[in-house]
């Protein structure tokens, strides 16, 4: 069976067409595990290497230079953002400034990915993203602040320590601003959120659900672009991750790290980025106007197959297995 | 220097972002080649091997089963799309049929990938990407024919033997939709082709010329969505690729081989894509309006870096190599 999928929210279109002979569990991870050190002095993220990579100044919640750190804030060395000088592009083409931000979080143990992590320092973390937000949305020259993770070669991981990053944009993302559309759209139409009403759906129905709590439902989602794409979607309705309280906080470490740890334990250690789409840090008469009908959400994105030509040429991504058959897989029936 | 930079056709941004230590052979692959054989009998897709996927009975050029064939045209016995049954959606998602044809077209030698094969050999698989167009334009319930081609895991690949695929769709997929609107409304304010431009002015600015002849322009594009993406541009304007003459094919097969070489050589055979953009097959009403201001073309898409969680975030592809560098690289100086 195969069929065509539509995002309700992008009206992006996928292709969920299951290799007849795989079942989810084919798609465990065949390399073995790399057994790696907790500490490993070649590793510029590791403790005892500070000096490569000092803490940024202003970075919140832990002291500069603290050596028992749990968590650290430093600017990328090999900054994608930053100012610029141009080539040759006359009138013809379009370009602006790649101005920015690029700033990484680490964690202390170079061997403890998020999935093994301990609830409190996966809270921690996102507390960090949380200031982090705040403290970049002070700059005007900014409109988005994007928090996301890779995990993995595949996954566009060139370091094996632990790590997050975050990009600011002096531009809305493409992506931000379709799914902001779309939540305008949805509710113009019928006064309603969208992703509120996807959970909804998705509680219902059942079939795609893989986890519920008072505050988040995790979810196959129904047009998912890689196998086992899944999304945490609060369900209290709010536009904005950095105005999370204390409590969804510490509600939200748990679920990310239940959902990553299934995914580590039953996929074996799978290459993956997850990031959390939110709104721009730019308010102006625009923006409010959307503020309303917008939803934050987390998204994770395991590398298990690998895109190629058709998807690249078309924009149609090829998904080898159905959220019905990774839900079912994920709730462990 | 970094610098956001926007695709004139589809106003895609990318962000042109080198990294400061590397320089375009760094990218140079570090795996060593892998020594195949010429013949390798546990490849289904090697002589000897013929029963396991018997040649498409309408397919042209080549008698089915011919033992000598240098050129075969398959079904995928995995077919991405085909006739369906769905799970329950209710009215809340969209979906479609994922109804559409999956053909694989194979060239004889398991070691011989497209870079390295005879001339004639490339224009005889052009001939048949050609022919295939044309026998799936008469099925009315397809609306596109993507051509294209895997090379090395990292692309997509699975199989190593020397393959390009077609997947003939119900729906104009998306990234072909924008680039009509986009050469439409270029050609509505200006009465003037957008591709036909990028060649008039990549030829006199020659910064991102990579190559060109008498029929074709070969560039490193300028908003390059990876580093090396190179675009095959025919001087003639024309819609539709299977409308090209026998001289014109033998032209595109020497530079496309000419381009590929390139990239195997200096580059130590890097894992890449390739695909055709062509008209979809419906003529309707619409189409027919965008006919007149359509440009067929190539990209060659190679996989240097691999994306990560940024660009499934935000959209925006992060390319550390700038295009004027690689066309720099590739013309040899």
């Amino acid at each position: 069976m195969s069929e065509l999928r539509q995002n309700p929210i992008t009206k992006q279109w996928v292709l969920i067409a299951p290799k007849r002979s795989k079942r989810p569990e084919d798609f465990k991870n065949q390399t073995e595990s790399v057994n790696l050190p907790e500490l490993d002095r070649d590793c510029v993220f590791c403790p005892g290497n500070e000096k490569l990579n000092p803490d940024l100044s202003d970075a919140v919640g832990q002291a500069p230079q603290n050596e028992n750190w749990e968590i650290r804030v430093i600017q990328n060395k090999f900054q994608a953002l930053e100012k610029t000088t141009s080539y040759r592009h006359r009138e013809f083409y379009t370009s602006r400034s790649g101005y920015g931000e690029h700033e990484v979080i680490i964690t202390r143990k170079h061997n403890e990915p998020l999935a093994l992590q301990p609830q409190k320092l996966v809270q921690l973390t996102l507390q960090t993203f949380i200031d982090r937000i705040n403290a970049l949305k002070k700059d005007p020259n900014l409109a988005y602040v994007q928090v996301f993770h890779n995990h993995g070669r595949d996954a566009g991981a060139t370091a094996v320590h632990p790590h997050h990053q975050i990009l600011a944009t002096p531009l809305v993302p493409p992506h931000i601003h379709t799914e902001m559309r779309g939540c305008y759209h949805y509710w113009e139409a019928g006064k309603t959120c969208i992703y509120c009403d996807i959970v909804k759906e998705e509680i219902q129905v059942r079939d795609r659900l893989v986890y519920e709590n008072e505050h988040f439902a995790v979810i196959s989602a129904y047009a998912s672009r890689n196998a086992f794409e899944t999304w945490i979607i609060p369900k209290k309705h709010k536009a904005r991750f950095e105005d999370l309280q204390p409590e969804e906080l510490r509600h939200l470490s748990v679920v990310l790290k239940m959902v990553l740890g299934q995914l580590y334990d039953k996929l074996g250690d799978p290459a993956l980025n997850f990031y959390i789409h939110t709104m721009p840090t730019t308010r102006d008469k625009h923006t409010l106007h959307e503020e309303r009908s917008y939803h934050w959400h987390m998204t994770i994105f395991p590398h298990i197959s690998v895109w190629g030509g058709f998807e690249y040429a078309t924009g149609i991504p090829i998904n080898p297995v159905a959220p019905e058959v990774t839900a079912k897989f994920l709730r462990g029936e």
